[in-house]
């Protein structure tokens, strides 16, 4: 029988540390059960000591992403302190297989530039808190930070001394993207035949794409011993981001001979987990990106073409279908029942059902009525738009907006509020600034604008435009908003409102719009 | 002294292959002049016997683009066939050092289902034509495609007929992306080792990315021994592309302790570069690219900033300026006169000097006015719109949109045209689609709309809107617009018409518009 690697998102965690990418709990759970249907054994769902925002966010996870036999286990991250892992503790304590993973930095420049700490500390630090992380939960992760900078010597010291407080997971971080492949596996090896007890633990890598070679680096750590990878959707993390889940994936499916490896992916679920994940994030794909870019498995010049046509393994190593993706995209119509919706929405990794899956076919028709076809991407943004809009305060009620060449742009907006609607007009240097200045005047502009992306669904200008706009908090907190319609301008009235509604939510300050903008 | 690598382009070449990534000839010429800048040692400029476009294409290139002591060699690439030969020697014959690339597949399912020719004919093909191509022009690379799945022995067989004909470059390339790196350099060992004259000419790789590895597989051929790169900007290519030049670059620099090898790149030219061809083919770079990508070197979580403000070393192994990247962007502002812009411009690798220079500058002058800063990508924008309307035979005069939530888009668009005046309106089932009706109903809509995508520039909502669309042309061709503006309707009416005005002038009906429209 083949060996087994366990697959550790981080998506949650490390993924949601890439700038622009922060998502709110009820995202997040999303995220969740979607991993939890890719079949990824560990989900760490967070860094319960970074905020009281964090902490929740895992307690909802352990408690309704962690459930059944199958469910992944839900870890949580602590830095080697008491304080820390007492709260990762509290976070996962209702999980159905709660886990720890501390770590501490072990590079020379880390020691001496960040922690100020001779190497006898860190080592007494690890001894110490991994024997108090254990005592509290069964099995508890160890991860030298910078082991990729790290003297040989120093990290099998380090490593030993946590194995022997009784840490069941090492795993080695090139927590900055340093590494080449034939080096991070001679550090996996060495640390198998070079510290005691070894052997009886998992190992596990978890690599970094500063330089494009995370996807290789854990590969070489996997063919070296390792039985357990640390991995995001898309790749998204610090910097140029994490070792992409997809990637290592396919890599050991379709190099089984080179590998054979075992894993629990469920790989067609690959695809729609990416787009659920790129839309959440509002961390766009690549059209080259590996395995999930829209391009992965388009062939375009003349040979290749002629090639295909005559074998499909001319050009293609795997097929779209392996992966979940749509080679001819299956369209739907005017003709497709509530039925049919619910059910490609599951596939695109919404669970709707009750009043918003009414509203989302309520668009879908509407929609469907004026296009010939309505694609997945059409979907996807229009259920994203209503999860968005259903717990919203102001919602949108009308919108008249009037752009012209000579530069003078008017909006007229009216907003149903909690107590009454509110009708305001603007003007502003283009169409969609005269709308955020109208609906700034009603809402009395608390939180100012810190993004705005725009895009298209599709190909036709009768596509579905999309908005993404982000607003400013307290503490450089910020907000997401989403919105999407046929209209761009009313697309984008509709993602800054929501913006401003979770802020005002998470804020406190729901009271009433100021007097003025009445 | 250090062993020197090559650095090959094939961007646009293979690059150029991505779906959607076509470029015209003088969009081909200002990345030509941008790679020159950035220092590659050879420009794969196109596939001359594809089409007479791309004929032209690498004519133009190989005059004015590859001449001086210190431009990059222009080759063009070839079928293992006479005809496709001679038209590749005809488009560089008036190149500085004109080069031919010719290729044939060696692997199994590439001589079974789409050859159709045995071992022998496929060695003696590559006989005949390798040394016709010699005779014809002093240096000749041969490529056995799909190298990564043809069996050694067979590999080796090929390798040495071609190096007996008479190449001086072995390309090995991984055409489908399927190897892993220690594959790959035991295939590039297995070469110099076992193939009779395979030190005497300079070993070539060429990788693509399925599987994420294709970084990997370059890095692991260079350290075997290869001493050539093909290399595409921002790693596009057919499916998930090529390798990408600036990360193997960067590899190289990083661990110049492992790798050892020199290479003319400029690095400093990178991140600009990167720009270019990502605006010049609207494939977009994701935010977590290696080396390129916008979050590339920026730093999110709390430990991290921390780490940061004590030492940059703690999470960064190479600076964002030694790439060219601005990690705090310098603005430009009201105060910023022609020669800033001019000098700004050419950072960003756009060349631009008398009208063109003085329209863009009028319109950086009216957007400094009413904002408080103006980005790089506010001018890469600007600029770009200006350069694309440049020879315009259809200008927007005058725009008008109206759109509300109740459905009811209208647009009222004056065209200046070679003749007179053209006014005209229509709705729509957004403000764009109406936009995009009437300009149909000015020109006759000879040419439908195959994509429209939308981006905004900066954070804000008084940002530059960006819209790239593209319209279908016969046989498939497709000619892309671009528009900026601060209103996206405009920007969107821009693009459009640019696009139009394209396809016109290459498709030869730019006589006149159809009565009716008048």
């Amino acid at each position: 029988m083949e060996p087994y690697v366990r697959i550790f998102d981080t998506t949650l965690r490390d993924g949601e540390q890439s700038p622009g990418a922060t998502m709110t709990k009820a995202e997040k759970l999303s995220v969740a059960r979607a991993l939890a249907q890719l079949g990824v054994d560990i989900i760490e769902a967070g860094f319960p000591a970074a905020s009281p925002d964090d902490f929740l966010a895992v307690q909802t996870i352990a408690i309704e992403g962690g459930q059944g036999p199958y469910a992944p286990s839900i870890w949580g991250l602590a830095r080697a302190q008491k304080g820390d892992i007492d709260r990762a503790l509290r976070a996962i304590e209702r999980a159905h297989k709660p886990r720890i993973h501390t770590f501490l930095a072990t590079s020379p420049i880390h020691r001496r530039a960040k922690l100020r700490m001779s190497k006898e500390e860190v080592i007494d630090r690890i001894r110490a808190m991994v024997a108090y992380a254990s005592e509290r939960c069964g099995d508890v992760e160890f991860s030298p930070e910078d082991a990729g900078r790290t003297e040989v010597d120093f990290l099998h010291a380090a490593v030993g001394a946590a194995i022997e407080a009784g840490a069941t997971t090492i795993n080695i971080p090139d927590t900055v993207g340093y590494t080449q492949p034939a080096e991070f596996g001679a550090v996996i090896a060495g640390i198998i035949e070079g510290v005691p007890g070894a052997r009886d633990v998992v190992l596990s890598v978890h690599c970094h794409n500063d330089l494009g070679l995370a996807a290789a680096n854990t590969l070489a750590g996997l063919r070296a011993g390792a039985r357990q990878a640390e991995v995001t959707v898309n790749g998204i993390g610090e910097r140029a981001g994490n070792t992409a889940l997809e990637e290592v994936i396919m890599a050991l499916e379709t190099r089984r001979d080179v590998f054979g490896l075992a894993h629990g992916i469920d790989t067609r679920r690959l695809y729609p987990t990416s787009r659920l994940v790129s839309e959440v994030t509002g961390m766009e794909v690549q059209p080259n990106k590996a395995i999930v870019g829209r391009n992965a498995f388009a062939h375009e010049a003349g040979i290749h073409q002629d090639g295909m046509l005559k074998h499909h393994e001319t050009y293609e190593i795997m097929r779209p279908d392996t992966v979940g993706a749509p080679r001819t995209e299956l369209v739907m119509g005017k003709h497709s029942g509530r039925r049919a919706l619910q059910s490609r929405l599951r596939e695109l990794g919404y669970e709707l059902s009750g009043d918003i899956l009414d509203h989302a076919f309520a668009r879908f028709k509407a929609l469907a009525d004026r296009r010939k076809q309505v694609t997945n991407a059409d979907l996807e943004a229009l259920v994203r738009d209503e999860v968005e809009q259903e717990a919203e305060v102001f919602r949108l009620a009308q919108l008249e907006v009037t752009s012209r060449t000579d530069g003078a742009c008017s909006a007229k907006v009216v907003v149903e509020g909690p107590q009454r609607r509110h009708e305001m007009a603007a003007t502003g240097s283009g169409a969609v600034d005269a709308v955020f200045n109208a609906i700034d005047r009603i809402l009395g502009s608390r939180f100012e604008l810190s993004d705005y992306q725009l895009r298209a669904t599709n190909g036709g200008s009768d596509a579905l435009g999309e908005a993404h706009v982000r607003v400013r908090g307290r503490e450089g907190r910020t907000y997401r908003g989403f919105g999407s319609d046929q209209d761009i301008n009313v697309a984008s009235a509709r993602a800054y409102l929501s913006a401003q509604n979770r802020a005002l939510a998470a804020e406190g300050a729901i009271d009433a719009p100021r007097k003025e903008a009445s």
